[in-house]
């Protein structure tokens, strides 16, 4: 393709790189496909225009001035590479247009999974602890070190939020011969039968689970939903596993619960990140951590650009992108997960 | 039925317990179907002859003479409930005369893949070390935490040994597309491939695995043959779960690959159990330590009873058992997997 | 929910009418949730504005004249239940309004690949002249009547199209342990593969399978695609399995092939529906007819019914809807399925 | 291998031939590996007694006196290829002294299990009749069509006899989401669990399917267990379709339910074989009628060879044979199916 025929790209992908998200051979074929054009994402409006005027894609999820959509005329597809969405673009006007913004947030859905089936497993093994004991010579032998053991194989399992990761999740699961109910209203029921778990309420994924993942989103309406009520309503001893975002548990609550020994959990979020030196989760007995670590994965960083260059094949060719998931109208502004500012 | 009537069970299970092994109400299924004769495993020679001849079934591994068995004229089945099988009876008169011995090792099968795949997670993503870390505050957040991370989706995966354990553990691995090779050359190529996996040999699922599971039992044929040059044979880094009996690792060939960083470790089990206070496993780095404590579950021991009871009812009506593992005439006098003596 | 303050629907489904969709409790759920308005499809502009102005909802595939359109403030969602879409009113406009267009033939996926499957199993072991030749008394027996049997377990299998159908035939087959390659342009490689699929040309596909199932939907672009020298392609004795439409087979060139002996084919749908009386394809040997009767049975288009309801109830909360199949901006004008006259 | 080193086999596997069984590449290895002595069945004990004393393995299943027996002296394993077993050799004998007795009927369980599945689904949707109509130009269109049309995705499907091709079957439907229930009473109920499916009595089988698959073997305890009364149970419209032998069924009762229209039935086996020009079941409306064609075919029988041979290796190192099937002492002399005199 001759290079002024080439479709125009502006890349503005912080905190990602192109590099990250790239694999070699990914990047080649990028830059054979399409001019780049790279900016800082608080330079995008003072680009010329004909730059603006040619972009059909932008790889980042850079503030958009209405202004400066108006200039973009050829613009087809927002790539936010961040992956979550933010308040920082006109979405009506974009949806108006017929432009997409879509997500490559999938990426981490296997990542975050396995991190969230290990930490599930630890919980219900006690392998931390065991190995910390066995390091010191005071381990427990067989069947004398499984007082409060248990299996997932057979076991009554919850999963709040059912997005890709909760499918990720469930196919981890699939195994292990667990019953699994979810809690998603953004759902139908058919759709959860399909995918052969039991759509059920909240109340009743609490009450009913011996182990929870929450990998549920932070939406406008869901802040803090998981608190002192919902740990009370679990079952004893029960095992509550944190994926997506702290903001949709009420925290001292949860340390409250396991505090008291009437749950155990594992969190990879927290209410801050980094956390204070002296944050009290550092030393609850009976809560396992992980440093926000489940996704952070190079394997992961890398599939963005597979992902990227999938959707831009099918939207050279005039058709819709698939691969990447789609900023929706009606959601688009309910999102309130915080974005990350390191990869 | 009549007590007359009704079969005779001569109970001598030790180091387990009928109370172990039975449920309460299957308990009560085996003590309305038949007369429990119980005694000490070593006494079972001093029962009287109306007691031996009208045994039908033995709860236990008990010694047994090639006298005491000639006595023994009902004899039926002998459910071995410890799992592993001992040179402590006539096994070709059993054979001869079609008495099954079988072993209820399989309920071990589910709780000791879970314990193989929550190891090889958290080799995966170091998780024990991450909580340590965090802890005490210096843990590493997102990506920076994550250079050695990697995932089983999608890896290549080897497990030598495909009994009840390797067969659970590959069905707990169905959700995470791995490619799968295994190495036993007990069983047909064929059978592999049904089981949807990729018989190999040795060689190959050393050198071609991201993660190794060892759940072969122990024979008189493999004593220790995993060594030095099979550790040197694996890709570097891989990671290596022992979950069978230590005797199939030459174990200090074994911390050594491991102390160099050629590979990292977990295993189950060790030379001795208990473990010297002062052995160097306990303080290697990269090596993730478990006190014998895969299998030993109380809902493991439970399902012995519920198995036991399954095939003596189709032994009743004149069937083979079906649900328990019956010794092999060809193999019995192979196996060196050691009795615990402990539950 | 007083009658005032129910939404309101508009019902115009023709061919279909509500009793068809709706089993009876879904009826009843439909309306007490909501007011419904039921009109003849030509007959929408001449709905007073109270009504039109009022609508949320459409349940129908009526042609909407730009003005009337304008006249629905209120309107979030078509709900075409014929399932093909007709270029009938005016997309952009609904998709710049965030209006949804969706279609519920997702219902007829299961049936049409149980018919499928039933039609490729028939043309692999020649079961109706197999049972008309017992009939009158000239059936042979046993592997006598199995020279050109074949098993679909363990063969290569195509499959053109790889929507809502293509995802459930591959369902149907998921126990046949057969190879099976994927074309459809619309989607990207590795959506195919995370479905256990391989993504492969158009012809690969052809020249390396024994089963072909077509289940592409007619589009501006592939009329007549799989013509002559597409069937000239495929391997001899291969099986061409049309469910679709006819249109994007050369029907005559389909004959010929078969006439020839060079393929076997089977379809469900033909050039024109009903076929005239005299058409050749009555008498083809090779070759297995259905009078589209893949899809059409009670239990299909009761689904529909559900699905409507479902996405209502997250179109009430303000959600996108999540159960029927979205028209897409990209591709809503290349779609050439005819639609049915009778249900 | 020198000549006079490689193991003895005689093979007298009529009504099969080696040709029949082993791929010329399968043939090749079995002849390289072995010494192969070819005879007629009814010769055998006219061999030589060094034949005889050197015969490590018999391929067929001829006829063996006891004293003939005594003669074999080095002999592992008979592979029974007809599949079923006879009385016509001393089980007890070979029992005791340890020698296998196998079949290789494994190979006919995937294609009995698609004919069987093409029989449901042709019940189901009527397809030859269609075809039929079609011919002759009289055949209904869409939904006029399907008046009688059902699914088999989530109905409820009863499995008689869980061996082989009961488990083939079951596989064959894990893509259908139904309800699976399944009557065996050699098997314990958590085998089935574990299988997926639901174990049930005979009479819950029969009372709550929509679909039953009869594919037990006939034994000395079930022949012509499903009767009139077997069939007045089973739902109004259910159909039936039997794939193991004729005479574990009242086949006059078969007929007669068919015949009021009560069950619709098809099958692949017949009381006799082959049947009488003028048996009333060639003319019965709602009767699907295949000739004992669906396990014959090819690629079935040249399974056998595979299989003997991958048993053979293990036999020759040592170890017990695991692809075949083991005669059972208890079963063995149970068995009545009638072997079949062509292939």
């Amino acid at each position: 393709m001759s290079r002024t025929t080439r479709p125009l790209v502006i890349s503005a992908p912080e905190p990602r790189t192109l590099e990250l998200i790239f694999r070699p051979e990914a990047y080649e074929r990028l830059t054979e496909k399409y001019d780049i054009h790279e900016t800082r994402a608080c330079a995008l409006a003072d680009l010329p225009d004909d730059v603006l005027g040619r972009a059909r894609y932008i790889i980042g999820q850079p503030p958009i001035a209405r202004e400066t959509l108006a200039r973009m005329k050829s613009l087809r597809c927002i790539f936010n590479v961040e992956s979550n969405l933010l308040d920082n673009m006109p979405y009506e006007v974009l949806f108006q247009r017929g432009i997409h913004v879509v997500t490559t947030g999938l990426v981490f859905a296997d990542p975050v999974a396995e991190m969230g089936l290990a930490l599930a497993l630890n919980l219900a093994r006690g392998i931390v602890d065991a190995d910390l004991d066995f390091r010191e010579g005071r381990e427990l032998w067989g069947g004398d070190g499984n007082r409060k053991a248990r299996l997932l194989s057979g076991s009554e399992i919850g999963i709040i939020g059912f997005g890709d990761l909760g499918r990720a999740l469930n196919r981890l699961l699939s195994g292990f011969r667990a019953r699994i109910r979810v809690f998603d209203p953004w759902l139908p029921p058919s759709m959860l039968h399909e995918a052969g778990v039991e759509p059920a309420s909240l109340e009743t994924v609490l009450s009913s689970s011996d182990f929870i993942f929450v990998v549920a989103a932070v939406t406008s309406e869901n802040e803090g939903f998981l608190d002192a009520r919902a740990f009370a309503s679990m079952r004893a001893g029960a095992a509550f596993i944190l994926l997506s975002r702290a903001a949709v548990v009420d925290f001292d609550a949860l340390m409250e619960a396991v505090r008291q020994g009437r749950i155990v959990a594992a969190s990879d979020v927290f209410p801050q990140e980094p956390l204070p030196r002296n944050h009290p989760v550092r030393s609850l007995k009976g809560f396992l951590r992980s440093a926000h670590r489940a996704g952070a994965l190079d394997v992961a960083f890398k599939r963005m650009g597979d992902m990227v260059l999938e959707d831009m094949d099918l939207l050279d060719r005039g058709l819709p992108p698939m691969r990447c998931k789609r900023a929706e109208r009606e959601t688009v502004t309910r999102m309130r997960s915080k974005p990350v500012d390191r990869n």
